[in-house]
């Protein structure tokens, strides 16, 4: 009995969140309103007030959500034996948050609603603190695999390895930025674009 | 006398544009008021929408002008024989815009203003235009430079051209958000990033 109220709990809170997710997507977090939100659902005020105290929380608790699944997406692929090189990993984890990762939005809806978030962190506090909090995870786990590539005689040592962690990782956000602009981001273009860089030699110019 | 007055009226037009461009990065399009803008410029309502009709009008010219900047950077950039290698190439580019290219902006301010123009555009379509034909335009200027690195047998030509012009464009915009979100993205840090990927060679590793 208890076991089954947890779980109508968890999905009416799912259902909530993916709602308030596709709204900030479409109209922003300043051109939402909880009444937007309440229809988008099809809840009423007492059902959605019950979890949420108002946008903030939602989209507090959104930016938890889609950083988890980014996280779960990285760790799952950064853990097989040996590591995949950048162009492989990046793709995947792409490819994962693309693909319904984030309350099974479709890949266009999600970038749009990464870029509302980035947009509205810069006044909000609360949500800085969550996506330094993420990008700060993100930037050790990708120095300790770019030491992994050094350990395996995959890269030379002489750049700093946060440095290609911090390029990585920007990478991944030019590509949401250009979905959520201009749509057709591909997963294979960045695992391809990746490739072909790394198949430059800078000795070889220099 | 003719000609004074139209360095007058330039310099007015960007003594509102750059005043405007403040107020976007600081709280956005949606909590910026035609009211905020001219308190912002210190000129009178009548002085203001003489060159601009309001907040769209002040958007577009921003992101027009935005553009301008990054294309002159580029093609300032990639003109040198032989064309600089993409580490050195975007770094000095992104060295460009953050250095007061865009009306003396400084760098985080400049980033966060980019970022919100991105969430206004997937709601405004005049902006989606000039977006979408500053990419296009990048884009076909970054492949050209690609095959010119092929020309010149600095990378393998298995990889199509657009691919490695997206993820490249992908690298400076995510730079763009990690400055507007966290500051400190230093254009080194960039170069360093895309030289250690450089060094890895997939031949080596598959």
């Amino acid at each position: 009995m208890a076991r089954v109220s947890q779980e109508h709990l968890d999905a009416r809170r799912r259902q909530i969140l993916a709602g308030a997710a596709r709204c900030f997507a479409r109209n922003g977090f300043h051109g939402t309103s909880m009444q937007d939100v309440l229809k988008e659902v099809g809840l009423s005020a007492g059902a959605v007030y019950r979890y949420f105290a108002g946008k903030e929380d939602l989209i507090a608790a959104i930016a938890d959500d889609a950083f988890g699944s980014i996280r779960r997406a990285f760790g799952e692929a950064a853990e097989l034996t040996p590591p995949p090189t950048p162009d492989v990993l990046l793709s995947r984890v792409l490819r994962g948050v693309f693909e319904g990762q984030v309350y099974g939005m479709e890949r266009r809806t999600c970038a749009a609603l990464i870029v509302q978030v980035w947009a509205e962190t810069m006044r909000n506090d609360r949500l800085a603190q969550t996506l330094r909090d993420g990008y700060t995870g993100m930037r050790a786990s990708w120095a300790k695999l770019v030491e992994a590539y050094r350990a395996a005689g995959l890269m030379p040592s002489g750049v700093p390895a946060d440095d290609v962690a911090r390029t990585l990782i920007a990478t991944a956000q030019g590509f949401i930025a250009q979905e959520a602009l201009f749509g057709g981001a591909e997963p294979e273009v960045l695992e391809n674009g990746l490739r072909g860089l790394m198949s430059m030699d800078p000795q070889k110019i220099s």
